[in-house]
């Protein structure tokens, strides 16, 4: 892995708070996304399913000792899922990410 | 009003279909929200208010024959409400319009 140099990223002391604040949105996203399937609110379940994913996203920089930098911090978390050793799993996460991240922005 | 030169909005041809559009989504947000904030969902009711002003901005845009350009079409829509007459009222808009905006960034 090399994280070192990126303008979308920087390196931070880890911080245990920090990540169980990240997975505790994207579970509540989750949640709220369900809720919002059941009403029928599809595109909502949608924007919030997106959104849940970018905690967990955040979730595993945070983990890694790092955050995203810049103005793109979506695209960022995306990004940075490449650096994933199981590397068949984080393409799968990039595609379905930009293909939600393309349809919130139609 | 002077509405002709900015780099936040352009002149289009009026449609009404786009009008329509706008304030369907405006409706179907508020109601969407609404729905949010009975189930205890405060945040994401304040997120899809939000977006239900923002459609409702972006249907008097339409109707006046102008449509949001560049990069921050948020602010160009709260930007574009100075232009009207009634100006307590497109203050008072702007004021609540940002300061929703801001609480979406923290």
């Amino acid at each position: 892995m090399n994280l070192e140099n990126s303008d979308k990223w920087e390196k931070i002391r880890r911080d245990e708070n920090l990540i169980e604040k990240a997975l505790l949105l994207a579970e509540r996203d989750l949640k709220v996304s369900l809720e919002n399937k059941k009403m029928g609110n599809n595109d909502w379940a949608f924007s919030i399913a997106y959104n849940s994913m970018l905690q967990s996203g955040r979730a595993l920089m945070f983990h890694s000792g790092y955050r995203p930098k810049g103005e793109y911090k979506h695209v960022a978390v995306a990004e940075f899922l490449r650096n994933f050793p199981n590397e068949k799993l984080a393409e799968k996460l990039i595609f379905i990410f930009n293909k939600m991240r393309k349809k919130r922005h139609t």
